[in-house]
């Protein structure tokens, strides 16, 4: 690429946000592993038999806390790769920074509070509900923008 | 990336259907929201003592509709980002301009209709199987050309 | 994109092995379709009345050779898009050549391994935990590296 798009502070926004972003989903599975060898629940049989994991170990799909992360996790899986993947050509049309960079900070910060209040700490609705629309709108809003750019 | 690249019609299809498969994908969530709502039945326990939520409001991971529609999103999570992926790369091995466009106007149409027949009304089979081999298909052709020219 | 950059082997690796994973992440499905056509069980009632399905076909969720290729599948999803994404901007970081096509290659052989493993033969753990994990930080320095660079 050429050396304009590196130093466009919007295409640096995206990249630097777009990796806290990986970071946070891919950095589920401590949470998930932490209550998987706190209560001896896991996901596959061998694992029962693995080094470090007591003998009442079991397999289950229904403990609560683990089904929550998991839960949290696919609804990531759901929306951050689609989010990351418009937002690289909404970069592209060349959109007005300020909005632009903060459009991609505020996603990261409600992703970030959605994780929070889903599966760190249970905050009561609507806190999850407001941190999911917020970003899914942004979503929205990045999608339409880019593709009424590119028609 | 140079002026050249935001000329390219393939380009712009490219994006243009991306944008469009987006939009399919993140708006799956409004049919599974409408399914939640009329029937109660939601994805965990402090969504039942949310605003607008009635009182006979439950968790449950067994209603036909509602896990049907998660299943229509799941197989979009399995295969749109992958296509989406490969497709990018395919874009900069300089395809014949009417064979690419034509591949991602069949793609996405086939994807809408996937999910149509799949959780919308559902259609019998081999409705849901035709679309989907489609769709396959097209991506391992991009992905097997776009390979063999990156080796 | 300009020349340069379809010139840098860095940048090819990373396309051919992005193409490798994809390739592997949707063929997941003829492992899935194997057991699904040869134990008779589906996923949708309406399969159950397709051509080529016997008359004893049925709908469950609890089959382990099933439910184990759909959740070495579902790994793959919380991993392997994320790995490409943070990739692409890290060949932009201009990283030293030998460090990053190798990184490319382990994690490439490392997904192979962890499917195999998890759903083609069943290998004892800590054989998945292994291929998991080297997988998994190859993807948490690639995402660091190149988040401090475009800081």
């Amino acid at each position: 690429m050429d050396t304009k798009l590196f130093e466009n502070p919007i295409f640096r926004a995206y990249i630097f946000y777009g990796c806290l972003l990986t970071l946070k989903t891919i950095g589920m599975v401590f949470l998930i592993a932490k209550y998987r060898f706190k209560k001896q629940i896991f996901i596959s049989p061998e694992d029962t038999k693995m080094f470090l994991v007591k003998e009442n170990a079991t397999v289950t799909y229904d403990d609560p806390d683990i089904e929550r992360c998991r839960r949290a996790h696919l609804n990531d899986l759901e929306n951050i790769p689609f989010f990351m993947f418009v937002s690289f050509f909404y970069v592209l049309t060349d959109p007005n920074p300020i909005i632009a960079i903060n459009l991609f900070r505020i996603y990261t910060t409600v992703r970030f509070i959605y994780t929070f209040v889903y599966a760190v700490i249970v905050v009561p609705q609507p806190a999850r509900s407001i941190s999911w629309t917020i970003g899914f709108w942004i979503t929205m809003y990045i999608t339409i923008s880019t593709a009424i750019h590119f028609w």
